[in-house]
């Protein structure tokens, strides 16, 4: 069966950079990767899971071992709406949610939802790369948008979406994947003037947008959702638990009951269990007070990183400061060869992703990295960044 | 936003007949549906499950709390191998497993990874619902084979397949959902040699596979797949529990590799907390003396509804004898007025799914009901099947 030709969309991922850090880093103790997006284990509020969970298993066994409501937890779907109404001010009039394996399972369902093959799907020109590989994948095409230091720029919006041709815009308003940059109100209601205007919808992404530890927050897109074109995609990974794999759409209900049909014959249902799971931990934690801790240690890890890659970094090296999430993109001068120095880095024990890995315009692969700081422990996190410092001042010196 | 127009794909599902009915019955308590595929409540080990959930709760949560492999958890890819190779004697050499969120998953995954939008795959004349509409959500055309009592009719696929058009034959070989029919081994060997001769790929869908209380084992198509273009789908849930969630794809390296690319992009990853749970759900059990326990449950249920059945339906009814499996599949004389004998099967309070939930063909809806003996106790199932008997006597008289 040698013969078998997988349609082009099967092949067209991206090159996965993350895998390959973590792939050369393997066996090597003294190596410190920046390179995955896991969340900080002790922002993860195990006592209230792990109670939940024996909550869950101590009850009727049969609510969970059966199949279950194709829409998922009832009382897990009442409280999202319930949030995002009162402490969000999204609009409710109209609106529905789909409960997700994951939020990472609304990048798979949205190009295969709202678009044919060869529609496309406009994001920033540096993005999340599996969302960029789920709009590939789905046989759609991508066009990356140049962005400035408030995100994308709208009338490079307008422009590309002149071809008719566009379905979506796909953005990470808050604490961008890779670039950690946050889309001010003024440059969002331009971008959504610019949806309105070209009749696209926006997918909003929003997994890091709790994890704010500094600065004023900013209303979501879908605050001021008057068209209902906004579909906002939230997770519970980065506030509760990424293992437990629960995220949400929420959205006009006409939307979203096409795509939850859809969903429906894509995987039949997700796993009640998990859904239990979450909605019985949030009833044991007072959300917005746990929020906060989460923030302070995100803020202060954060902080840790800063303070270190200015100390110990050249200062041509550009370090952006992000106000929540969990990234640091850092620019280096265009003189410098990226692939090198990332080889370099390796060389030396850090791992770290070099831009072209969320690249959506393969030909402009950039001059950045990202590191994230969640994850590693402190000290580890200060010895990969000296080693990476002394590296700058080696190249650029 | 009423201007947002859906792709024809996204529209394009089957009338959900089998929610109609649970619609119709909801609040009657006298109603007794025999419309859900549900599986016997009886036949889940339930205190396994909940030693193995206490025991991975009583681990270190990091393990299930944080992010896991793409791949999924070792140990239960490598029990799942194991028992395939050495049980159901499948190839080895050059295979992989993807591990799913129930096996409903594969069902999205592979019209939307193996084909590009208008290919064509090939199904039963009448088949799984969910399977049907994701192949057409995927945008790809659906051509349903006719059958016979054997099941697919290998002229006619080969007939279907010299368009060129096709990519693979979607098959359940084992106690086929909706008809309960399994496929002889020539019949097997027969639809093979079609599928080399015209290039195409086969999705081997064996849900109830295991449930066997009736005749002898035949062996799968991936038992005999020299060519690797056998895609094997395998499901715990009939054998352990619905609600857990997991199921995989067996199949050789080549495709899997790309299918499970694809499948990182579209969700991320699957729970790797339910995946471990099975785990130690099977190490607790000697399985194939637990399945024996299975298929004497459903064996006798199927019985005990055959049973019925005979004795209070019309001669003229012709019943099918499932040799495992969830499904009774009953065909009226072409005389009959199917959806006139389902209105008055809800009127006196049975819930029957009319076979035109699973055609494939719209034109040709059939002439049957399909039966579930699986998820109502034993009472309720006689009240139900007395009521359906007095209507076949009262229209066929």
């Amino acid at each position: 069966m040698s013969e078998f030709v997988f349609p082009d969309k099967a092949k067209n991922s991206l090159p996965n950079l993350i895998r390959e850090v973590i792939n050369r880093g393997a066996g090597r103790e003294d190596f410190v990767s920046f390179a995955l997006g896991n969340p900080a284990a002790e922002a993860i509020p195990v006592k209230e899971i792990l109670e939940a969970a024996a909550e869950v298993f101590a009850g009727d066994p049969m609510t969970i071992l059966q199949y279950g409501p194709l829409v998922g937890y009832d009382k897990l779907r009442e409280w999202i709406i319930d949030r995002l109404v009162n402490v969000k001010h999204f609009p409710k009039e109209g609106q529905s949610v789909i409960l997700l394996s994951g939020s990472a399972q609304g990048l798979g369902l949205a190009p295969r939802t709202l678009c044919s093959e060869n529609d496309e799907v406009y994001t920033d020109e540096f993005a999340f790369t599996n969302a960029l590989n789920a709009i590939k994948n789905a046989g759609c095409r991508l066009v990356g948008i140049p962005m400035d230091e408030y995100g994308m720029i709208p009338e490079e919006l307008e422009k590309a979406a002149m071809s008719g041709k566009g379905k979506y815009v796909y953005l990470i308003p808050n604490f961008h994947n890779p670039t950690g940059m946050t889309i001010p109100l003024e440059r969002r209601k331009e971008l959504y003037q610019v949806a309105r205007k070209c009749g696209l919808l926006i997918y909003e992404d929003d997994p890091y947008g709790e994890i704010r530890f500094k600065g004023e927050h900013i209303p979501a897109f879908k605050s001021f959702d008057e068209d209902g074109r906004v579909i906002y995609a939230g997770s519970f990974s980065k506030t509760l638990s990424a293992g437990l794999r629960v995220g949400y759409l929420y959205g006009s209900q006409k939307l979203l009951q096409t795509m939850q049909l859809v969903k429906n014959s894509m995987d039949g249902q997700c796993s009640l269990m998990n859904q239990i799971i979450v909605e019985k931990s949030l009833e044991r934690l007072d959300f917005e007070e746990y929020l906060k801790g989460v923030c302070r240690i995100y803020g202060e890890k954060c902080q840790d990183m800063l303070d270190a890659l200015h100390e110990y970094c050249h200062p041509e090296v550009k370090i952006h400061e992000p106000e929540g999430g969990m990234f640091i993109w850092i620019t280096m001068p265009d003189s410098v060869d990226c692939l090198a120095m990332y080889e370099e880095a390796i060389k030396i024990g850090v791992g770290i992703v070099r831009s072209q890995a969320f690249a959506a315009n393969s030909e402009n692969p950039g001059h950045s990295f990202r590191l994230n700081y969640t994850f590693q422990p402190r000290e580890k996190m200060l010895e990969g960044v000296k080693r990476l410092g002394k590296l700058t001042w080696d190249i650029l010196g």
